[in-house]
């Protein structure tokens, strides 16, 4: 469902009209009403069916949107996110990762949240990712991934002021993610043996000290255990010449020390096209990346592209799973 | 030049084999001996030609390479930098600075140098870039933009530590920085209104000081600044959304906090076309975008593809400087 003022109700419809386009097969965990609605309003020809379990979907997908019923207490108004949604919201989320949890589902694909209502009703995680570790009973916080076509990037820090980057970042979180990330290319991308491409926090990687000993002190010995890992990782690596087409082909994910050194080469590359994922959960999770783009829900404009390459990210990534799992 | 250790003298050779592929007529300043040596050595049909004044070379252009000759004391070694060719090397950037202040040359087109042995020799400036800016007696440093066909960015912090960056970032240096783009933009690249595209330092900008205030405190009153100076200028703006092609298209020219976050995208669009061009000198000056290749200097492998675009560049800009100076 994601936030139900947003586009993602908008989006899982179009996306559910571009089903010939292989196009996995998906259930909606939402309201059926406010989605038939909402196809009405939009003049979208979507035939919106609530099925009873997950299993159910692949079986009416061709003919109709499967719905998994989330009712909403009050009507979504486009534009206008409320706390009195909040609960249906949770609720949504929660029951696609127990589905994903037992196994009834592939993997799942979250539409965009907004914070702010859920913070409002009570939600006591800082977002989608890290209430989905809480349900996996994660340890530790799971890894995302911006993954396209062209390039997967793993920022090591992601939503911190640059200021801070240099302080919090260590050895042992750069080696946690890159092992996180190394087993996800084998178990979920079919990389055998996947090639980590590890950045330097400074320009030209520090160049031996002269700008910045970070380097040297925090990431150099990282690449060294993540390769005692018995993991392919190089680096740290000059960060502005690893994203160009050749130096793209000497890796399988680029480890990246912060949020704008990993997002500025995938969007600059594909920009539209880049899916969001996260490693380190129990069961696959996608996401489009975009927000809940308020400004422009109820609208029609909204574009499902994202969506459906989280939708087949997904779906991609499933299968390898089960093939490294020896099922067919 | 540049260091005569290097591939300079093997590009600049190659690029005159290419000179019918609208490359401008350029001059070396350089050892006449030295190239016609390194010419035999290398099997590239050149004949080096020494002329006596700039004036000479459209004329000669077509037949040979033309050489204001800047003799060496002892024979440059490939890949083997030395102290006892530094003065030379500096008297040839200062001989081309000169002829270029004077309007002798229309530019000039740096080759990249080693600056160990020109420490050694005691080189009081920290580059290539500073040496000019004292030479044309600027009172504040010059700016560096890189530039392709697809993407222009100036970072405003250049060779400093990551750590460095959100400390040493002022408003009234991104305010200077962003004028001397603009006046570059409309006088050097025949943009008449330019509109300048300026980086937030923090993810999407610091998100309202949600992830740092610096986007608040420092960048955006440089963008009103710029704005009240009768600039078109935008920002803060979220760094990873900038540069995809649609992104690209509402700006001339990208203004960058730090050096990965423009670097990062110009590289990976067009890795080895960009071009370094100093903006703020009283003169045109380019340069290809890498170094002195030190560990292939004299194999006679090395692209001239840079000094190409950077040999190209600089005539376009120079054509564009004298159209607004309305000289034909």
């Amino acid at each position: 469902m994601g936030e139900p003022a947003g586009i993602g109700g908008e989006i899982a419809l179009k996306a559910w009209l571009r089903r010939g386009e292989a196009i996995p097969v998906f259930a909606a965990v939402d309201d059926p009403e406010r989605l038939a609605a909402l196809a009405a309003q939009l003049g979208l020809a979507v035939p919106v069916r609530e099925i009873a379990a997950a299993k159910d979907a692949a079986e009416i997908f061709g003919a109709a949107l499967p719905v998994l019923a989330q009712k909403l207490p009050v009507p979504a108004v486009p534009g206008r996110p409320s706390a009195a949604t909040a609960a249906t919201v949770i609720g949504a989320i929660e029951r696609a990762a127990r589905l994903a949890l037992s196994g009834e589902a592939a993997a799942i694909v979250t539409n965009p949240i907004q914070k702010k209502p859920l913070y409002d009703a009570g939600f006591a995680h800082p977002g989608h990712t890290e209430f989905l570790g809480a349900l996996a009973e994660l340890e530790a916080p799971p890894a995302m991934m911006l993954a396209a076509e062209e390039l997967r990037v793993v920022p090591v820090t992601i939503h911190r002021p640059l200021a801070e980057v240099p302080k919090i970042l260590t050895t042992a979180e750069i080696l946690r993610i890159g092992k996180i990330t190394a087993v996800a290319l084998r178990r979920d991308f079919g990389v055998t043996r996947p090639r980590l491409a590890v950045a330097g926090l400074n320009p030209h990687a520090g160049e031996s000290g002269s700008m910045g000993d970070e380097d040297e002190t925090i990431v150099a010995p990282a690449v060294d255990a993540l390769r005692d890992a018995g993991i392919d990782a190089t680096g740290p690596l000059p960060a502005d010449t690893m994203f160009h087409a050749a130096a793209r082909a000497r890796y399988d994910a680029a480890l990246c020390m912060y949020h704008d050194q990993a997002l500025i080469p995938i969007k600059t590359l594909a920009f539209d096209r880049a899916v969001n994922v996260t490693l380190g959960l129990p069961f696959i999770r996608t996401s489009p990346d975009h927000g809940t783009a308020l400004d422009i829900a109820g609208t029609g404009v909204a574009s499902p592209e994202s969506l459906i390459a989280a939708l087949k990210m997904a779906a991609a990534m499933a299968a390898c799973r089960r093939a490294a799992n020896g099922l067919a």
